[in-house]
């Protein structure tokens, strides 16, 4: 039988208690890469802290490779002083303080990507270091890895030492997987990591080929023997509608950190990316310099619409429902138009209509072709009514968007405050599970219409490389018991 | 050289001494997945016994996924005892007493796909459990395996474990491996399981592809990395085409249990279904809530000339002679047509044309194609004039079917009366080897006509993703003592 | 660097000295299948003899699967004396006693593909048992391995256990893997085998393809994950094309018994097939019924100059220069034209134009191609002038070919005999080596022109699924110094 | 994360001080295969000297395979005395004398590939034997390797077993993988090798495909399970084109020794192969024979703009930003058109427009496209100017290579002598680093243009089969803020 996500729960979830829902958070890498240091993680966890990011959810301020310089004598890293003058202490008091979580990053291998000392064989030193250090979360890369892979059984053992080594600890700390799909760990990772990329790492491209991230997705089985880097959006997508059911509770395929901000695709592009990270319930890493976060950057970051739709407690990936080729292709041979949709805990739909040829199009979906999964023409779900909720449709403007970043907006005051708005969210007041429960409008977007039994939902004009993500919601008209068999 | 199946048997038939020919039975999963309890468990088994289908053969009831909550402080698996408060011995003497056999559920991974308690690393303890409570099939599934995976190597001692730990208990436990095709089981598994599944899990679906089945069996080798699940009818034939030859007395390759009944394809599609997983040698398992049973599921799932073939003691799966591509595409873009055959114990042959076209068609198949294997068109076989009988002509109508389903229509109450009719059954009172070598018109299906000596086999008006299941009998005439060779 | 073969030989030839030059011999399989008997075995053997076939260098008879009844409670082997009331070491001695060498059969697994017991785990006392009987070959199959495959190291440990068991038995016994290319034996081989199958099972057909014989050695590097069988001469050419260089002295890709003789293919194919084997240097196993030989197949099969080719001192596997697809397609949808090429122990070359289109076609060859190796237009050998001889040219007719058959033809009586003819030859008299060292007329067929320096071959009129094999023998004219490069 | 170079360099550069940039050296193979002598080798290494290739950088000389004559009876290798009669530590004195460095070969196998004694089980032993005899580079072949492969994980076991047996003689020895690309050591090797094969072995073509080299690079990530020889530079570019992230210092992908010189290709495929191999930071390994070397072939071989590049600090391999298929295809069915560029240690950029169509053409190059990773069109890279320089430039006359060659030329005299011309280079009196950094102009080539900001570099009547190879040094003009991102 297939794997049994969050609708069907057995007795365990998540397998240490963490990443019930996706972790959010921050990470230096696709921005800064190797320059890393005090001043940066500070002064980003503040302005993450300032401009209401941690209050929608992101508080995993993650430190990246490039921090240590070798060992101390007793084996255990030393920081480079250089960068952390006070050490990783010091900077995860700081980020407590602050309300938000400390992750660090290291790899099963015996160099860093950046050729600094990991983590191979020395599992619990390591992850006694990290949790002296208060770390919360440890993304674990897999450069330099001996060879220790080729078979789902060499890097579940390489995989698993770490995994044990952080438990022994006594401290939870989120274990994210970075062995980039190696060996299929959607296959066995679950019972002992909390997430695990899917994928070569990501790059600020929606749709360009690069030789250096030669896998598509269509390969026999999606077996990938170089996962590379500088995969596209549109690459990581390809991948990842092969493996959605993999992801659950607790344990989550990770399509790589966010590039929104960093200026290489359009808004359009961006907010595609976010929709189908979001959708895919992907952990939600910021990669961009948050210190000089554009307006519009800022809106997509924070849509809290979107966000709820990742934070689902009904934790699952959208599945891929069809993809077609179309006629007009980008600059890269691109070109084709897709239908995802999945099943919310509340028993909404939420899909996403993605426009991935070169042209502006209106896009259609049945509700035959949505519910597939539940029995398309013959489910219950597709022989009713449903109104349809646009979750982008309450963006934030560029106006309001600059004023929170500069500081001139005011947060939101109360709970009451923030039922009564569509653009923002604290987490801290009420989370997405509860405000879900409790219908708050800024989790639903707006409504822009409804489609009656065995309908088409239709969204209008979709940009080159856009997006509707569509919250469907039953309206308990049209439902009709399903009719003999025969007559379909 | 290659296998040698039932015509050649050496010493060594079944490892275990059980499916000698294919199992058959009913299991829970396609219906109704996690939502399992006594009641549907032992209500299912009284109308299977009611409606004579245990009669017909199906006497495995397997109790898939969900049933258990945990595990005793001493290690053996808990019962839910909200779902069965009886436990599961009493569901197994209640089946037993009707005539029976019970079946169960474990994974070769630390849980079930489920998410419930699973069996490895702990294989004598659960084994010994299962023995305990009387049951008599086991279906072991391979989700959250540990990384255990990644050469035949690895897999066959993952697998190996629990067929030595069902082998120590000294009960008589079928040993149905379900790891999906993962590592090649039909490179291995003969000399200790019953059948091992071959592919993803099926889904109610002819033609459509769907990405979370990736595989289609054409990669090199039919090596499938990722087999997923929602795997259609025709994914699962094109699989299956290129391993028929591993499929023996005593040893199976599964191609999951049966959807018919559940509404997501056509009567005809179902059709062509049952009798390619017949053909096939597949174990027949059904996989619809028999409590409400369509009459025309009925009576595709009971018709004994199709169950005849699958029980034939000459246990092989047909072997696909060809398959060509046709205009007429579906909605799936799918559009082919095929010719199966397949030898009988008693020399019979057996071929399904398959319309997977999109349009009705009369189809055609040379004798020199339908034994290829034994010379084609120098073959003996090919030099002689058969009969041509339709399993499919004597299918019960509705009517009867639907006053056997309410209870109203008499069972079998001779094996005169059985030996007279067209459309019943009772093992009971004769085997289907037995009745093959009565030649039984039950089981023969209805003659139709003939074909001479190196002559066509013409199936007139196949439906759209229909099949011709036709029975060759040879009728002595025409045979000709092949001529010289030169003259070809 | 690549393999050496034996142009350029270290050390070690041979890794126990057997099959310095391709095994021959016939096997029963491919005719018979599991129908084994003494009489079938010493009754071949006798007319084997008889008819000249051993004088040709046909000199191993190979009892193939289906021979025992279990073993004895020591464990050794017993013989099944239904089929073989003498048991093993009778038919040895009398097939020693006639100038013949004995090969039996086993398989890397827990039972043969015939289901009788086989050697996995039982390596040193089968062995033992083998030399016991007097056994001088021994295939070993690939069936029920237990899962011990996936890796080239889990197949070589394996394989690497019955080698070891033969090599301290202290007797030499040819020791040929019969492992279908699973985990590409022709890399790691050499040192401990004589031959390795490189496929699936051949079958009776020239280029049908069947699915049960998937790989197409098209996949990436030919790694093939399910040789399975019912592979036509074409799908095992085109595999062989791509690991030519493995075979050496001592150690050669295996192609699989042939069927010359067996009925499926006409006169022309089953010419290119035994041509193909031969310029391969692929042991060549006779796989039909000796005892009612066709005359047509007897002069395939005793063809001089063509066993010459396969016995060359200098054993290596020709080359393919180019394939090319052409529009005249056969029935199986196969067509291409083909260019292979050898270069032999004194220097001449060997080519094989096979024409693999549907249609009657003159076929062209330049010299600079055939010796592409060499340097194409620049290497001194596509700079001189050759005699081209047609290997084929002197078959024997049917008449001739009948009267050796039916016993009224005399056999060669002296050397002087042998040498003043074109059909026959008898190694008992002279080897091969000796013969081309000599020029005896018999050994390279007739000539039939010659071509210039940087010139073309032609083939004309090669039959529908037919071949030229042509071997040019320098003569010394148009030779000029190659010119300055900056000319080409 | 992605492997970081030479721009973020961690603690660890090379994993034992050597090949920091990329080894240059000649190596019999290519040109003399197995016939090799103290002769060739004292001669060739004589001829290095006298023709300043020594001077230039090429100071490896490396006999390859079959110098030996198997094993004293203490298990220490017996040199071929027919060959050497000196021994070896005659040949690495004398070759030491001349101010060279001495490499060696064995093979990680039973046998070498021309089947002497090899290495594998006798790391130990052989690699001290090397070190007795002052070797300073060996090349490590995979030849009859036991099986020994098949996962990452095995590979590198096998590999690792010689890595540390050079590291324990105490003698620095350049350790150069010669494996082929089997199971990917450009993931595993850098932490214990200095350079591994990542393609079978090269031949004299540009562009032809040979089934003895059956990948072709486009398979799923790269996963070649046969590597063979045979390989093009087409097919080899193609390989490297996924995999130039794994090069770095002290660690770097091979592409095998240079065919320059031999014959098998024009001038202008010579051109593109230098070009490549040089870009890419492959070692620089002269295939040839140099006491018979072509002007033209010195003049490529010895063009100290060109090594330049190949030996810059920033160790990396240019990374292919397009390819496009053209319809002028030659008489192998290639063509198409590439661009590839990398960035340098002093931030200028080189890049290399290929013609591997049929027909002379004019090329084009966007900024953009060149400096894509750096941010494309958004890169600060990108909005500026840059003049262009063409490394091929200054290639010398045939007249005064020739003269050289013929010893009739003079040597540089003096740094400033180097420093005034453009043809010549002498590393003991300047390295390329200090040269580069000095803005020497034999290092440059000869400047041709310059493009503005956002502009587009154009090579004119690129050859059919040739390459323009430019650098790019930034000119200060042009260079403007990044202005908004929403004007994109």
């Amino acid at each position: 039988a297939q794997l049994v996500g969050a609708d069907n729960p057995g007795q365990i979830g998540s397998y240490n208690g963490l990443a019930v829902t996706p972790a959010m958070g921050w990470d230096n890498w696709n921005a800064f890469g190797c320059d890393v240091s005090e001043d940066l993680l500070l002064g980003t966890a503040q302005k993450i802290v300032d401009v209401g990011l941690r209050d929608l959810g992101y508080n995993y301020v993650i430190l990246d490779d490039c921090y240590s310089d070798g060992r101390y004598p007793n084996g255990t890293i030393k920081p480079n002083f250089q960068k952390f003058p006070n050490g990783f202490k010091h900077v995860s008091d700081r980020l407590h303080a602050l309300g938000l979580k400390y992750g660090m990053y290291s790899s099963a291998g015996y160099l860093t990507c950046g050729r600094y000392t990991a983590s191979l064989g020395r599992e619990m030193t390591d992850a006694q270091t990290f949790a002296d250090w208060g770390v919360d979360f440890l993304k674990y890369d897999n450069c330099y890895n001996g060879g220790q892979s080729g078979t789902a059984q060499i890097s579940y053992t390489r995989y698993k030492a770490m995994s044990d080594a952080l438990n022994a600890t006594g401290r939870p700390i989120l274990y994210n997987m970075c062995s980039w799909g190696d060996d299929g760990p959607w296959n066995w990772a679950q019972t002992m990591a909390n997430s695990w990329r899917m994928s070569g790492d990501v790059y600020d491209s929606f749709s360009r080929p690069d030789e250096r991230c030669p896998c598509t997705g269509d390969e026999p089985g999606y077996l990938c023997a170089l996962p590379g880097f500088h995969c596209s959006i549109l690459n990581i997508m390809n991948k990842m509608a092969k493996i959605v059911s993999k992801t659950q509770t607790g344990a989550q395929n990770d399509m790589d950190a966010l590039e929104v901000g960093n200026g290489g695709m359009t808004d359009d592009e961006y907010l595609t990316h976010m929709s189908m990270w979001t959708l895919e319930a992907s952990q939600l890493v910021m990669g961009t310099d948050i210190r000089s976060l554009d307006p519009s950057a800022y809106s997509i970051l924070a849509n809290p619409a979107v966000l709820a739709l990742n934070q689902d407690p009904a934790v699952s990936a959208g599945a891929r429902r069809w993809i077609h080729q179309v006629a007009d292709k980008d600059e890269n041979d691109a070109g084709n138009i897709q239908l995802w949709a999945r099943t919310m805990n509340n028993t909404d739909a939420v899909i996403a209509l993605v426009n991935a040829g070169n042209t502006l199009r209106d896009m259609n979906a049945t509700l035959a072709d949505i519910f597939f999964d539940q029995g398309g023409v013959i489910s219950p779900q597709a022989r009713q009514g449903w109104d349809i909720y646009d979750l982008w449709a309450n963006r934030m403007d560029n106006e309001t968007a600059s004023s929170i970043l500069n500081g001139t907006a005011p947060a939101i005051i109360s709970v009451d405050d923030m039922l009564n708005q569509t653009t923002r969210w604290n987490v801290s007041m009420m989370s997405y599970a509860e405000g879900l429960n409790a219908n708050a409008s800024a989790l639903f977007g707006k409504m822009i219409g409804s489609v009656d039994a065995l309908g088409t939902v239709t969204a209008k004009n979709v940009s080159r490389h856009g997006v509707a993500l569509y919250r469907l919601r039953a309206n308990g008209k049209g439902m009709s018991k399903l009719d003999a068999r025969d007559e379909l």
